[in-house]
């Protein structure tokens, strides 16, 4: 059976998911390269060129830092997109323990509402993660945000 | 690390939510009201409105019997919708603990089926609830349901 | 309070709607029949139907040999369906505890994503389910998959 300390890790995992989408829905997109180590490895692309083994993606960053430039590529770019973006995300399955580092799976669904109220399916798909313990918590090592699509109806590629 | 307790406590709010929108997907609305206390304050608005501070929204109701009355008026206008919601809710976070009152967060996705089977994605957004400990289970003291869009298709403002 | 021995059944109950749900995207349907018992009764039908004790559906099988003869049959008709499918689920309910069987309840969206991109609300609805406890794991004994639409759009129908 599950001990205690199992149970607790799992919540402490789903917690990470929640806020983590939280922060997304939220358009918190400052906070978001916080969720992520230091050497990080950042990822979008679609389930056929994860399949084809292809490398590069609609997003493609191997360092929080780069994420932070991300951030601020969109800020700047500042296109006026009143949307907003809603994050569902189920089923999250640790794949592999070592301890430390812990690989898991789980869907999302984003739904895209337009300011005048016309609502989209925006993106789904599966995330491919590696988490790290890093002081205490959850960050991400390694994040591949795997879309069932093969591209996305934005201008600009955002976090997902 | 997280004990027993705090686990159990996270398992009874999760049944919360579930058996709240499964008791909405199930028509089942005369048992609605019974979610909430007595003294409830149940809001329905969007997320343009609550971030202005706007105080109305869609549907406002400030106790259970106002949330009874409510139900009736839904039964008595007897419109005939035979569209069926179903609900899914992801990423339930607590804000604030004060022990036998908690602040707490949830993303919400609702699709509508029309009885010719046409699916439409309904309303997305997130709640914002207090719950309060009451003769041994957690009833909604606050919920603010928090629409993505500005308004809902719909002819009379249903629960959600 | 709940114990963690409960918890833990929990969370395994949680981890097979989640085994479940990656083994069907995955489109992985040959393991799809080793979630069920032997014996098992799986169905998918309308909440039309089912609410009026319609027996039939649109799957209907009373074993598992029955489920790996639709496999089967899928893979022969060898359909060129370039088609991605995503499950969410949500508000997992325990119905009724009879220890090593269970009744469980829970709400599921499936989306599709066609490969040019087109996403369209596949199926949304609810499982009715019996589990058995089974040599250390849960499989279904029954499965009922009720569709909130009178069908589905698609040449065969699929495990949902």
């Amino acid at each position: 059976m599950i001990g205690l300390e199992a149970v607790a890790r799992r919540l402490e995992l789903e917690g990470l998911y929640t806020d983590y989408v939280h922060c997304l829905d939220a358009d918190e997109l400052e906070r978001w390269p916080d969720f992520f180590t230091e050497d990080c490895f950042y990822r979008v692309t679609s389930a056929e060129n994860y399949e084809a083994g292809m490398p590069l993606g609609l997003i493609h960053a191997t360092s929080r830092n780069m994420l932070k430039d991300r951030v601020s590529a969109l800020r700047e770019a500042n296109i006026y997109e009143p949307q907003r973006y809603r994050h569902l995300v189920s089923s999250l399955k640790l794949l592999d323990d070592q301890g430390e580092t812990l690989d898991l799976k789980a869907n999302f669904l984003v739904v895209r509402t337009m300011q005048e109220g016309d609502m989209t399916l925006f993106a789904a798909g599966h995330y491919l993660d590696q988490v790290r313990r890093e002081a205490g918590t959850w960050k991400f090592a390694r994040k591949t945000v795997i879309l069932d699509s093969r591209q996305i109806d934005t201008l600009l590629a955002i976090p997902i």
